[in-house]
């Protein structure tokens, strides 16, 4: 039993991290920080866990005793706080943006941010780093919309045909996480579509550099806001530079993902939906027709509090410490 | 490891108990009947059920072999059903209407059915017949609104302290079932809020008989659709008939349902959610105020299509097989 | 052609106001206040408002000339705004609670606020108060869920059939205002449903105070949040003193209603929605079912935006300056 | 005072022609048919129009009287009712797709459906053909889609600026119409997103050959269904063939849509929403934005069922009477 850590740990990512982990047979959550919640039951920030006995905490990063923390800290936050635990032996997951990128100078023009701490990492996509991640001290996890984004190219990229992509992607609210705002208002919202940040939003270069690495690829990026809590539906538009048939890239698919544990490869025509994939750590790829024009459309939809945060998490402490991969990750979506 | 079946598993109750078996670690589902799907993989109706390997079956009742069956299957239908497999020596949980009564009367005159086959049951609500279910070979399975509703007044009518409730109920979309209507079409009942059957709703006896076990007390009931996936939130108002305070009504239920795994009873003034039990089997009951006019309100919440339909029937299953009653029911609501 | 002007015109009622009197053909809003927003064009804020050229003024009260002024301020604010207003000749429909109470020590404890300037006015509800709106200086809009209790309860409490109402409301987050708090953030209340102030809301004493001029009874009062933009439905439940039908109670409510232009008596059995008074000043009213304990359900409908604030503002003015009462209201609701 | 007749008049479209054209000073709305609620009052049916005095009605087609007829009816069937009044010298606006295609091959293989009955016809997009419209005997009201994509896409096309679009578009519910299906029951599209005929949707070619008339572009269409009762958010990303700055895009729009009364344009970076054109005739386009890669960016929203469908068929019939073109179509959206 290995003891768990979360630092910020009162927003949603932090209660999914405690609610996957609770019936984890092989890691505990020992302690769960919060600033601005010190001593208080988690219950009363996340209600659905009242039967989990913990309080938050408020502890310096150096305080901590810890196989692994997971840091749900703000962009900038984190890399003044991972440093410390590196520092102590612990292994860190940090779910900010802080370590993601190879390319400093994308990171901080595109969070606004100086990289004060520089540390090695590596990209927590077990789909392409699985073998780093098993001897890493260090895990960035993947955004949200980036972990839907390339599972829904890369077999494409892998190929090499692909040049140039547009991903249209939807994402429900609890994205914008827990703090609310004028947009994520129930009035704002409800029955509404929002697009935001329509070609800026800094997931784009994400995207872009962790595809580039497979192919030249120019990744044209635009998130909407729906009214719908939890989910990513990414409709990925192409036009390979080969002539491809729904069929071949059904196979190119099956092929590229056969063994992983959290993507399912649907059959051509069949339609990823967020329902299906609520509350899981799944992953799924579908649709792969082609139309006329020779556009190719590739759809995947996931869990932006799970497979796009804290349950790819847990999955990377799993595969760090050689826990068997679904390890409490192991349920179907909550549908209806 | 025992072998279960299920009867009618192509609505939302058999999508929940195929959902929530998955994880069993004594009970496998064996066979799932639908005759509209007869060998169809059932995720192509549970889309969110797409790695677990079942076809759904078209098979006689009776040429059914398992260790226990649910039936869930409509009212009247089960009635034909349930006997088969009890002279074969199968253990049922029922998941309709037909068994729940006492007085057949009552059950035929509020479902507009003669009761052709009655057979002696149980009552699965395990905070009241725990005993009884252990050695119980028919189940018969509360209703949605019955198991919020009891479970909220069934302390103050274990005391007496009620002659009359008002059990004004909210219910979320999937407790009318999986097939469309006027009513469930999106753009109806969305943004909208639809009271129904108004003073005439079926669940109304049904929670005036098992109270009335209890103590001599009339119950109103109304229902109101809400635009909502899954839940109900129950607002009981009554008039209690001595002079209580909230502290009282507190420790009432706390003492009443001690020990219990799936009610959970709030602090005064807490508030329970839709959201806190969402996809879990818990019930929570808080609030407890009492107005100046004397009158003393609970509020109840659960999930619908779990503990109030799917999740009770494996609490009942566990029960009788005597397995760990959290078997498979062990994880918080999915909020948000 | 009237002047109009509007104090906090930033709000929900404030856009409301707006939107609705754009249509209106013998007033105008010559000026609209927002300290927050000074000099920005309003469509910034009220997007769906993008035609109406009109910029928010940082104005001071005792600056504006108009013929009338709609205070859309908060409790405690207005009492400092709307005496300079009347000092100045100008006519007030005042949209806070300030106004509102015949007994100011009831105001006084339920909101916890010193009346530092009480004023002579008249409760804009024009059901029943229309002969002394047209006469009035100041007029005090009623509170959204007092408006479709009273209306409910009305007939009732004129035949003195009631001694005890429960009132179960159930209200559109747009009730709580356009500010953002934790419990209207989408992913909180999406999917959910919240009982707030269950005992202890302050219209509970408005509904009991205006009901209380037509007979003597009590009135026992809890809200809800539920997943709906606009709208107030309320589920009255009451045990008349003597034995009625429903037949005779829509008699009732027939020949109370008569020639009211707001208000819809549906048939027996009919169930008010919120879609059916979406963006409508109508309220609707029906049911009228008794059950075997002898309750009697009435149910009501409104938007609480229109009929339960600014449409029922607008009303007020037409009465007071003897426009033609539908004058500007006079669309149906928007449904789907 | 025209006469006005609507068939198929049960349907969302119906309801909306009726509720629209209840304030019109011009036409009056005479006579509303439904085979299936023959002698039924609208209102039970459209529980929104209680307050409107009017009865469907089952009248064959060729003894409607009327100035003009709406055809509210499905693909197929308005073939065989548009021609039998156009002979009786009643004007036609035809909302099924049967008269929009001048290419009657491209009609009968994306319908499925042989054309019986071909008659000259004006595409009912004022922004477009209103000289034509004046004149008109039958007009075919745009598809809901095309609506929303060809006025995004037009001033682009009219500079032969793309050659290629790909239109992704998002679609509220009641766009799938009034009879409800598994996929628009509430629990399955309820926090959830569904696209659907990912590459096959008969709109796509409906606009391209729209657009097809201005410039050689090919449109790549998918449709997507959200949790929206009313609205089509469409994002249009294109390479525009030149080098084009935001500022330059958006004069380009100012410039063809001066003095359009339902188009809006936005500021660079003002972003449409479905909540600002809800319940209104407007279409709101904006965005403007330019990505690194040379993607433009242009978003637009209508109400599916007002731009979309029957307002844009009013504001035709006001072009063909020479009414005012904003007579009864007046509102501004419904937000919040």
């Amino acid at each position: 039993m290995i003891e768990v850590g979360i630092i910020g740990a009162n927003g949603y990512t932090g209660g999914e991290l405690i609610r996957l982990l609770d019936n984890h047979t092989e890691a505990e959550v020992t302690v769960a920080t919060s600033r601005k919640f010190a001593d208080v039951p988690i219950y009363k920030v996340h209600p659905h866990l009242r039967n989990i006995d913990l309080k938050f905490k408020k502890i310096d990063p150096s305080d901590i005793e810890a196989d692994l923390v997971f840091t749900a800290t703000p962009h900038g936050a984190s890399m003044n706080i991972v440093p410390q635990l590196i520092d102590k032996g612990i292994k860190v997951i940090d779910l900010s943006g802080d370590y993601r990128f190879d390319d400093l100078d994308v990171y901080e023009k595109w969070y606004g941010l100086k990289q004060e701490n520089p540390l090695e990492s590596v990209y927590g996509l077990p789909e392409i780093y699985r073998d780093e991640i098993k001897k890493a001290e260090l895990v960035a996890n993947p955004g949200c919309y980036p972990t839907g984004a390339i599972l829904a190219c890369l077999p494409l990229a892998n190929e090499k045909l692909i040049d140039k992509v547009i991903v249209d992607s939807k994402s429900g609210v609890s994205g914008a996480g827990i703090k609310p705002t004028d947009i994520t208002n129930y009035p704002s919202i409800s029955d509404n579509i929002i697009p935001y940040l329509v070609t800026s939003h800094r997931h784009g270069p994400e995207i872009q550099e962790k595809l580039g690495k497979f192919c030249d690829v120019g990744v044209s990026f635009t998130p909407h806001l729906v009214p719908v809590i939890r989910g990513i539906l990414t409709t990925v538009h192409s036009f390979p530079s080969e002539d491809v048939s729904s069929d071949y890239v059904k196979e190119l698919y099956d092929n590229f993902y056969k063994g992983e544990p959290f993507v399912s490869v649907l059959d051509v025509g069949e339609i990823p939906r967020l329902s299906s994939v609520r509350g899981s750590n799944y992953c799924h790829i579908g649709s792969f027709d082609v139309d006329e024009n020779g556009r190719l459309v590739i759809v995947s939809s996931i869990d932006n509090l799970v497979k796009g945060a804290s349950g790819q998490a847990i999955h990377n402490m799993n595969i760090m410490f050689g826990f068997n991969e679904k390890e409490s990750l192991n349920n179907p979506g909550l549908h209806p």
